[in-house]
């Protein structure tokens, strides 16, 4: 074997031990979320602090340096950082393999382990505040909290690179490449299509706001929306000898290894479209992480190419599935059944036209597709105004309602209706938002790839050929898991840059058959 | 603040993450056994060897000599583990503390790294083909992870102590100090008491092997089993804001911080006793986990004195306050009336005579008082054999029958029922065994000193006082945690070494009443 070879073999052995470190990580967390004891927060909090000490020690031990040194590093090709490795030993996947520990040990080499323990630390504090503040809906008990986080943060992210916009690095960690000024751009567009739209939909017979169908508003049981969630995830081919589903306050779905895909969610018999998008939804996600290839398994490979693909994959099903005509075409009649007290006289055009009720509202997750985007870009000014010091955390919930009314139409007084409706910013995940509408965008762009190879999505669903659609998926996107970078990846599959187009489209032709506008 | 003291914290603050580390392995040994999925059995024994690596490091860090240097430690003080450190600063506890982490540090100095990762992922890889092969009723599926198990741990105890017998060294894991000359003294004294008792339960009128009685093969809803079992749970004080109830295939209690104690139970509905002693058998470990003094919280000392003294807890539970007479006339009336349409016939008297029929039986964790004690003295000879290589794992399951049907008077070809009935061997804990059998002489030994104090056991339950019972053993045992030693422990308590006199007086005055001999 080449001396070459020989230290990549070393690298891959030390980042299989910081993989380890992450899925353990993952379950602890997992954990917190669903079955750990009430008072083993701070015996919690400082094992996960203990966790991200040994895994950043690892990260920027000098072995990488030497071990990067060795086999040719070339810190001068800034351009791409592929071709920083221009070994011609290695392949496509070693060559991914490196770029992914090279970022990781670049973003991580001027951190001291003592804030990486604070910021863990600190986080599994404050998502336990943010957890009891929102039941209390009680602000004040989750404001100094989300304070130290977002100090944290802001010192994060200037210690891994002190002379950028700290957004734009802690961005950069769920989107590699991405930053303000591209997101801003393609948000702006995306913006005015969307504005484009509800004047349309305004206009229309049926208009914005009518009221929701009073059948959303009966009781369905927990046991039965949990037993359709799990039929549904199961025919999406989601397996659970490598997975499992449990419930939490807000749905997630984690991966303790790559046969080990959690997923959560959370029921309310008030609520029946709530849990059935979000099981879809995580579902999605899941099958994401169980479609990577078996040689990625515990490598930094072995992961989503970004959040904002990772949310691509969760979309594609929740919304381009899940909410399609086609799609209940094939489902609805066991829904019903199922749910025969309730939906006896509901028939499918209903059902499919009161699942895709545009309307304006105040909970992202509850929204419909048209309005979510508004929820993000809401998001995303008010955490970089929050990062960057211009917002005040004790002015957020000002803030929060004042953006609400402007951008959406809606404001509650009831803050745990407002800002503390997500868990993510007591995580400490700042610029995780507008990955979601990153995800959106994607998946709208994957459309007619998919359908150029398979066929009418329509046709497929219709049919209930969901393993078809998976398939796809598969081929295209999981099995490479972070081999390629989000903006390749698009190219690959798309043959082009992200926009909003392909998504303002798909919106149009299927809300203009809805609205008849 | 004084040098000696500066070392002390900072030897405090290295066992604090090795005792985190030792609470994540816990939870992701939980895990394992509740939750996982069963895909990620490898996945997650590479994570276990990964933490037992790191833990492993922690432990026989080079500082720890250093320190142990400077505060001066007497290597000639071989009399008594405690007088080795003479500096006079240092408080009982402290004492207590040095005590444990050198011997900690003794006992794993030797230990490469590499042969502790071994045995944390074959272990995990081993329970795993236990619970498959028990299933499956195929001793061969189980076998030759149970030789490598085997093979391992001989290693493990000739690395920590080439000149000493390897059972002897595993044995003094579980219970400090004890050796097999010591526990076979009073196993055979035991072993004869039993023998005198069993004969004149033989000459009476009932006699041995009277038949279960009817009620007792009805279906008893889990529902209501698990609702009964969590009543008493909680009546015995244990708190789940800090811990929590779960099923496994095998019920344990483990610890992940004094404020995180788990336990599991299996419930069954044609085995409604099963899962009510094990309930209570398992809170009786966690009461002593949640009775520990604050200060013990993540350090060596907060911990059981032993595994015998630990067992001793949950046998005064499920024995000695969950079998008597008292107990059940408190209980009866309640659990009659939520399994009426199985009771409503039983009187109290039949029912506490069934709970405590004798009778020689095939499985070790459903078998009476009396012949419980065989079932261990069984397993000590057999893991004993072994260990030393006398016994091929291959022979296992004839020597297990052989002795089955020479000491209780049963056997079976089933193997499931046989030598594969307990979790323990897979998971390496040989030297395990014989501590139930020294937790039930311990637990019948505090009984006086218990009396003495709090008044006759029999009022106090006949009063469902619960809490009496806890208040003693949390003063007297639960908040010293291992500060102890636990034959110091015994002594303090009991003024006398352990031994099988009161535990034979229990019995025998117990069972005179209902048998009438």
């Amino acid at each position: 074997m080449s001396e070459s070879r020989n230290y990549l073999l070393r690298m891959k052995k030390l980042d299989a031990d910081i993989i380890r470190l992450d899925n353990i990580e993952a379950l602890l967390e997992w954990d917190q979320e669903t079955y750990m004891p009430r008072s083993a927060q701070n015996g919690r909090a400082a094992q996960l602090a203990l966790l991200a000490a040994l895994r950043q020690e690892r990260i920027i031990s000098s072995e990488w340096e030497t071990l990067f040194g060795k086999i040719g590093y070339d810190s001068s090709a800034v351009e791409s950082e592929e071709i920083r490795f221009k070994n011609e030993e290695f392949n496509e996947m070693d060559r991914a393999f490196l770029r992914e520990v090279h970022r990781r040990w670049l973003r991580n080499k001027l951190l001291p382990v003592k804030l990486v323990k604070a910021v863990a630390s600190e986080i599994s504090l404050a998502q336990s505040a943010w957890a009891e503040a929102r039941s209390a809906n009680d602000f004040q008990l989750f404001a100094p909290h989300l304070e130290k986080v977002i100090n944290l943060k802001r010192e994060y992210a200037l210690t891994i690179a002190p002379d950028a916009e700290p957004y734009d690095t802690l961005l950069d960690e769920y989107e590699p490449g991405a930053d303000v000024a591209q997101i801003s751009d393609i948000f702006d567009e995306l913006g005015a299509g969307i504005q484009r739209l509800m004047d349309k939909i305004k206009g229309s017979t049926d208009g914005l706001n009518s009221p929701m169908p009073p059948f959303l508003d009966r009781k369905y049981s927990v046991e039965k929306q949990d037993s359709f969630g799990r039929r549904i995830q199961s025919h999406m081919g989601f397996d659970t000898n490598r997975g499992r589903l449990d419930q939490s306050l807000h749905p997630f779905a984690t991966s303790i290894g790559l046969n080990d895909i959690r997923l959560t969610t959370c029921y309310d018999e008030k609520k029946v479209l709530s849990a059935l998008f979000s099981n879809i939804h995580e579902a999605g996600h899941g099958l994401y992480e169980q479609g990577m290839d078996e040689n990625l398994r515990q490598t930094i490979l072995g992961d989503g190419a970004s959040f904002g693909i990772h949310e691509s994959q969760s979309s594609f099903w929740d919304s381009i599935v899940g909410k399609s005509h086609a799609f209940w075409s094939f489902w609805y009649p066991e829904f019903q059944k199922l749910f025969s007290e309730n939906l006896v006289d509901v028939e499918l055009e209903e059902f499919y036209r009161a699942i895709n009720i545009v309307k304006p509202s105040l909970i992202r997750v509850d929204s419909d597709e048209i309005t979510y985007s508004l929820h993000i870009v809401i998001r995303f000014q008010l955490e970089q105004a929050l990062i960057s010091g211009e917002l005040e955390v004790s002015d957020l919930p000002g803030a929060w309602n004042q953006s609400y009314r402007e951008l959406i139409g809606v404001s509650s007084d009831n803050d745990s209706e407002g800002c503390m409706q997500d868990i993510h910013w007591s995580g400490g995940s700042f610029g995780y938002f507008p990955t979601y509408t990153l995800g959106k965008l994607y998946s709208a762009q994957f459309i007619s790839p998919m359908e150029k190879e398979v066929g009418f999505l329509a046709d497929i669903l219709k049919r209930g050929e969901l393993d078809v659609i998976l398939q796809w998926l598969r081929e295209n996107i999981h099995r490479h898991g972070r081999v390629y970078r989000p903006t390749d990846l698009c190219h690959r599959l798309s043959n082009k840059s992200l926009g909003s187009s392909d998504f303002l489209s798909y919106l149009d032709s299927k809300y203009k058959e809805i609205y008849r506008f």
